[in-house]
Formats: structure tokens, C-alpha cells, sequence
């Protein structure tokens, strides 16, 4: 991104490309009102209130009309990026809309970057830079989860949580800075145990922010989900029985799917990325070799793993052992028992209690104290993916393994990679303060930690800026925003 | 279409759906503002006043805020559908806008079927028929010429014309049909002889009209225009050249091209839809013999031929002979005589008058006293395609092949297929007018004849509408116009 200049009127179409009945093209800065007045003949619009509506002709400088059209005036300050904005609704023809763009280019205005419209609210005050990285999240949410994060932190919850912590230290900073200016009198204006006592809850604070990241991510970006297990175990019909739908190619010769299939399901508002998988076992050719490897690989890299075993072909010691090879730290495992339909009481019987027998097909009881360590079992899910038999079950069980009592939605969540790693620096940094403190080091040094800790949480609402940073989180707007 | 019904509030996404940074939600109807008001507590819009905007919050009945937007509020009569019309400016997320509209329709609005909007304009008086039909003209507009034309329509040109021939014959079928009150008495308040003129000039004109629509179809759709030559002659290449990139496979071997290549160029605001085709000659197998049925089959379709002809292999007899075997009554022939840089003044030098010796590439006289009926040749372009030596003169002759000082742009022009076929009806009416007053018939079959003039007449503006054309003019209109 080139250096801003705000003295610039910038231009862009606001709305997708593509057939739609209108199109509509916005204009924001200084001449923004001229502009438009020079090439709208119907009405003065710099002689207008602010917040009207205005109908009438863009024209050529040869007198044609280009478009019939409906103008929205908003006078800065009270508009999105707090200049003159000027917003064009055109007939939503491709060819209006770049001959509108070009005749306001030839008239004054220049094309504006990506997001250089939300760059300049946050650069005119109008929001800060947590809340300008939540528009971009808003308009990327496909999800309903996804969309309600973005819209908290748009509406400043994330930034109220992070200015609270900030002035908290800041109030210290300055007591302590204080002390530096008595130099020899070795006075303590900032209680020391105060100090320990605040940085230890914000630390208990941030902490928490840290850990809620790791939903936040998923919740953004999708949950990866792998569906593991051996050849025929039914991994793809599996995955056909969660879309609802025939995707992935399904037949009864082991080692059919060579591919990562992916497909994103939306439970209850949550998105799970679902990626299929090549069966686990020893490959009998080089290229079932490559997509086994592809497959722990996945494995490796996903939130969870469901792993789909056959209740029939598939011995207990084999689901152990494959569990065993599967399983990675962190990682939240769900055992799929498939193939019930078939003959649910063989030999599995003993993960059913008694009284569950005449109910084939529900959830069994938590079996985790026959499992051996490491594995966790959080539980397993007898299933019949064919006939579709109980999958509602497993999507349940999915969402729980995302969002469990512990977590509401309504509290708030870090799903910024930028704000995760800020927050990790600041938090650094105060357990540099304390470690000081315990070390009794001098004042200066321990100001210069909180500073350092302060200057890390202002990054994240953009108190603290470079053009650097500016850039890189503005280039990843889509240009009208 | 179903049945229309007023009474309803209908809602649509006007924007194109994809990534933006704003969408917008149409909402028209009785119940426009009061379902507005139901997701939007942040005013009371039936308190506002007409074309001013309103920044809110759209609300769940949970209370979760869906959206930050911006509304726009247009009161009836003075809205483009005349009714209470609210536009809803949403974050562009695919998520929010099909959130808003589900919500809207909780509330008693319903999703509008394609063209409802202006269906109803046009019912409420706010445009006639050809006037609502240029505004889906106006969105698939993709030339300069194409939108003049659906602007012209849009803002009455076309209707005014028809409206004033209408209006003229209505006077005289008003006096014919008083004739008819004083029955026996043989009064003529109709002057005979005023009626024949009037219908003669009606007819003249309505002639301009329906010439114009080859015109007109061919702006509004692309002039289709077909490369035809023998293999060799440099039909690729000379693509390439007017296009201006590589895209048709070109090698030295004959027969090449098997596939017929469609591509679009805008020449001076026109678009042409240019065809490379096979060569043409006698055909060495099967496939082959397919490709040059099918060149054939395309220069029949075709408003223009390009024949090429390579100057250094091919006789001015051969090139007499394709041309009199590709030619089509009405069709306009562009000869271009390719491979000028090899040797331009070997046999064709009797094209080139002496003077333009020197000058090599420029256009050659008009040779076509040296042709032979029925083949009318326009004009010889000698050009180098593969040097692309010429080609804007070749570009500027195919402009001037649709565009000739005949025709402007800023005359009334039919695009309509209906048009065209209500205007045909209309003169076949005004013959049979004509021909009754030579045969002396009754003033009342005279009466019926001006009638039915008047009758197709009004089906281009609408006065005269059916359920079943209406149903079929906006079903063609994307949803949310």
C-alpha cells in the first residue's frame, strides 16, 4: 500500500460485480460533493442536508445521459469514514458502472486501494483498529457463529476489554515514572504489591483471552475436521451421510478415495471443515502410499479426528491400535462405531450398557475408563452411515466438542492471529515486571516493561500504528470497503 | 408468473450476490415501512420524512444486532415502484443479507419474483411497457451503443414516437367510427384522402422503424460476423490481429482450425461476436468436412462476411468463385486481401490505382466495377495480418458496415424482437386499411382495421397488456429490479 493521502477523493464500486438490478459506487473525501455536482446536473448537492436522497442523471460531458440514478449524500463528519461521502446507486450494468467510475476519475477522484474507505474511519477516529479488522471479518462470516464474534468485536466489545486493561496500567506506568524523577530519594509512589497484585489479573485476564484464540480461530476460519480409519470402514459414505448429499466416490473396492476431499457443513452455526480421507493401512502401491501419508498428515493438522472403524470387519485391539497411531496432543477424537445396522451386539457389546440394548442406536455410555492412556475418548458414537441412522447424534457430538458448557459465545473471543500474537508479547512482558519486581531490579527498567506491555495491547486497537501495519491490514480488504 | 398482488410487500436483494463491501435489500409495498420498523428499533421510520437516510442497527427478535446499516427511505408516490419503497444498505456478507431477508419475511414481507419491482412501476404508472423492458436492456447493456440505445427507450424516446402515431390514429378512428352513429345517412366526417395521406405517412415511418431493428438487434446483441476464406489464407491470424492477443491455434499446416471460435470485439463502442471458421475448400475426411458444413452454416448466420484471401497463392477467379459461393442476399462482404507484406502488387495490382503505388498498405478504390453481379462488394482491404499491418482501417470498416451515414445512434432504433413483431402487425393493419378504401369497404371494417393498428400499437407501450405478456416480458428480469 502506498502512502495514504487523505487530501485524496477516492472512488470504488461498494457492491460485488456481477448482474444485479443496481450497482453502487462510493465516493469519500474533500471533493467529494464537487465531484458528484459535476457530473449530477439534476440537483446542487453541495446546497443539501446531509443524510437525503437525491434522484436524477450522471451525464457525459457531450450532454448523454449515462445512467438515471439515485444519490445518497452524507456529510462528514457523520459518515462511515467521517469525510463527505457520496454513494451513486446505478442500474447495475457492468458497463454504467466502469463509465460512471471513470467520468468521476476524470473528474477529480482516484481509485481507491482495498479498504482504504474503513482505513479512513479508523485514520478519522471514526473506529479503532480492532474494530476496522472486524469489517472485513463481518463481510467474510459465513456462519452464524462466525458473523456474531465479528459483529461484537466490530461494536468495540474486544477493544472496551483491551482499553480497560491498558488504562489500569497506565495509571501504574505513571506513578512509577513519577519515581524516576526523584531519582536518589528511592520513593515508591506505585505500591508495589498493588502493582503484583494488578499484574497477576491482568495476566489471569489475557490468559483467558489467549485461550479463547483457539476457538475464536476455528470459529472463523471453520473447524478442521478430519474423518479417519481403515480401508472400508465407510469414511466416505460417512461423510456423504453428514453433507446429505452423494459427493464423494463410493464403492465397496478398499482404497477408493486417493484424494482430500474437503467439504464445509454448517452445525448449529458452527462450520466444520470435513476433510475425507485415504484409508489407514500398509498401502499396497505407491500411490496409496502418498495419500496415506496425506492422511496422517491431515491428521495432524486438524481440531478434530473422527475416526470410523467397521463394528463388524474391525477387532477391538485394531481400533486401540489405530487410536494409538492417530492421536496428537490437543486434539479432540471422536470414535465413530459404524456398520450398527449390521450386528451392533457382537462384539462391542460391552460398550453398551444393559439397559441400552433395546435402543440400538443411541449414544452409548462414556466407555473412557476401558481406555488405556494417552487416548482420551470423549465418546463414542455407534452409527449407521448407509442408512443415515443416528448421524444427527454425531453432529451434536461434533458442536459439543467445539462449544461445551465452558464456553459462550456471548463472552469475548480472541479470532485475530494479530490480536492472539499481541497479546502474547504483552503478556511477556508483564512477566518480565514481575520477574524484576521478584529480582529487584530499579524502577526504570520496570516502567520500561509495562511500557513495552502497554505498547503491544495498543497495537491491537491501533493506539500504536505504523504504516507497515496499517498496510498489511488493509490490503486484505476487498477494494470499496 | 403467478398472479400479481399489490397488496403484498415484496423483498429482494438488488445487488449481485458475491463478495462487496455493501449489499442492498429492496423492500416495496404497503407494508414497506412498518416491516422495516419491526428489525430496525433504532428509529421509527413511518415518523421520517421521504429520501432521507437513517443509520441503525437491524435486530433479531433476541435482541443479537444482525447488522449496522443504513436505510433509505423513499415514501410513495415518489419511489421507483410509486409504492412505500425502503433500501436496506447491509455489510456484504452472503450470511447477513440472507439473514436481513428471512427476517423481513418473519415479519410479512415476501420475496419478490423476478421483475416484480418494476412490474409494478410500470403497473402504478411510474413507466410504460418499453420503458420497463429498457431497463433490463440498460443492466445487460455491455457496448456504448447498446446502453445509448436502452437509455433512449428507457426515458420514453421510443415510446413518444409511438405514442404520436398512436395519437394521430386515434383521432381518425374517433371520426370514422362517428360515421358509423349516423348509419344510413353516408355522412364522411373522416375525410378519405386526409386518412390515406396520414396512414401513408404512418406506414413510411413505421418502415424507418422496422428497418432499424436490423440495427438495433445487431447493437443489442452483437453483430455477428464470420472469418471465411481458403485453409491458409490467415483466418486465425487475422482473428488475432483484431483482437489483439493470441487465441485461435495458427500454424502453417491447412486445416487447422476445425472448431468454430466465437470471440467479442468492441469496435467504437459496437460489439461484433467474430467467428473463425474452418476453410473453406473440398474437404479431406469426415471431421474436416463437418467443419466446413458448419462455416457455411455460419456465414449464412452471419450480418457480415470477412473473406480472406491469401495474394501470393490465391487466383482472382478462385477468389471470384468463394465469394459467389458464400454469398447471401443482404449480407455486407468485407474482401481483405491478406499477405500484403509478401508481395502485394503481383497479380492484384489492377486494384491499386497507380498513385497508391507507393503507399502500399492503404486502402484500395472501389473495384467493383470489375465484379460481377450478383456479388456486391463494399470494399477491398488489403492487410498483413500476421505484421497486423492495416488493421485499424479493417476495424473502421466493419464499424462503417453497421454505422453508415444513414443511420445515427441518436435516431429511434428498435431492439425489441416484440417491438418489431407489434410494429409489423401494426403496418399489416394500416395495409389492410389502405387497401379497404381502395376497395371501397364499409367505414366500419376501416374502423376495425385502424382499430387493430391501434391495438398493436399499444402493446408496445403497454396500454394494451395481458397477464400472459407481462408474465413473459418480466420473468426475463433479474430478481431484485
Amino acid at each position: 500500500m502506498t502512502q495514504t493521502n487523505l487530501s485524496d477523493t477516492i472512488v470504488a464500486l461498494a457492491t460485488p460485480t456481477g448482474v444485479g438490478a443496481i450497482g453502487v459506487i462510493r465516493l469519500s473525501g474533500l471533493e467529494a460533493i464537487p465531484i458528484a455536482d459535476g457530473v449530477f446536473p439534476s440537483k446542487e448537492l453541495s446546497k443539501q442536508n446531509s443524510h437525503t436522497l437525491h434522484v436524477g442523471t450522471i451525464r457525459q460531458p457531450d450532454g448523454h445521459i449515462l445512467d438515471e440514478v439515485v444519490i445518497s449524500l452524507f456529510k462528514g463528519p457523520r459518515s462511515y469514514t467521517g469525510e463527505d461521502v457520496v454513494e451513486i446507486s446505478c442500474h447495475g450494468s457492468n458497463y454504467i458502472l466502469q463509465e460512471v467510475i471513470r467520468l468521476l476519475i476524470d473528474h477529480g477522484a482516484r481509485l481507491a486501494e482495498p479498504g482504504e474507505f474503513t482505513l479512513r474511519a479508523f485514520l478519522n477516529g471514526r473506529m479503532d483498529l480492532s474494530q476496522a479488522e472486524a469489517v472485513a471479518d463481518l463481510i467474510a462470516s459465513s456462519s452464524a457463529s462466525a458473523h456474531q464474534l465479528a459483529m461484537q468485536q466490530m461494536r468495540g466489545g474486544f477493544s472496551g476489554e483491551i482499553q480497560a486493561l491498558r488504562q489500569k496500567l497506565i495509571d501504574f506506568a505513571s506513578l512509577i515514572e513519577l519515581e524516576l524523577d526523584f531519582g536518589e530519594e528511592d520513593v515508591e509512589f506505585a505500591n508495589r504489591d498493588d502493582l503484583k497484585d494488578l499484574v497477576g489479573k491482568l495476566r489471569k485476564l489475557m490468559q483467558a483471552l489467549l485461550d479463547s484464540f483457539k476457538l475464536g480461530n476455528a470459529i472463523k476460519h471453520g473447524v478442521t475436521t478430519v474423518i479417519a480409519g481403515r480401508p472400508n470402514a465407510g469414511k466416505s459414505t460417512l461423510l456423504n451421510g453428514l453433507l446429505n448429499e452423494e459427493r464423494a466416490i463410493v464403492s465397496a473396492i478398499a482404497g477408493t478415495t486417493r484424494d482430500v476431499i474437503e467439504e464445509v457443513i454448517n452445525i448449529q452455526g458452527i462450520q466444520f471443515r470435513i476433510v475425507d480421507t485415504a484409508g489407514i493401512r500398509e498401502a499396497e502401491d505407491a500411490i496409496e502410499a502418498i495419500g496415506v501419508e496425506r492422511t496422517l498428515e491431515k491428521v495432524r493438522q486438524s481440531s478434530i479426528l473422527m475416526y470410523v472403524f467397521d463394528v463388524i470387519q474391525t477387532q477391538p485391539e485394531e481400533v486401540q491400535a489405530d487410536l494409538e497411531r492417530l492421536y496428537q496432543p490437543g486434539m479432540h477424537i471422536l470414535v465413530v462405531a459404524n456398520k450398527m445396522d449390521l450386528n451392533p451386539y457382537t462384539k462391542y457389546e460391552h460398550f453398551f450398557p444393559s439397559e441400552e440394548k433395546e435402543r440400538a442406536l443411541q449414544p452409548a455410555a462414556d466407555p473412557s475408563t476401558k481406555q488405556k492412556e494417552p487416548v482420551q475418548l470423549s465418546n463414542w458414537v455407534p452409527v449407521s452411515a448407509i442408512n443415515k441412522m443416528n448421524i444427527p447424534h454425531l453432529k451434536e457430538k461434533l458442536h459439543e466438542a467445539v462449544i461445551n458448557d465452558k464456553v459462550s459465545l456471548d463472552e469475548t473471543i480472541v479470532t485475530n492471529a494479530r490480536h492472539y500474537q499481541a497479546l502474547q508479547k504483552a503478556d511477556q512482558s508483564l512477566a518480565d515486571v514481575l520477574k524484576g519486581m521478584a529480582n529487584s531490579v530499579t524502577s526504570d527498567f520496570i516502567a520500561m516493561d509495562i511500557r513495552q506491555a502497554l505498547h503491544h495491547l495498543g497495537e491491537i486497537t491501533g493506539e500504536i500504528s505504523t504504516d507497515d501495519l496499517l498496510g498489511n491490514i488493509f490490503s486484505n480488504f476487498c477494494i470499496g470497503k
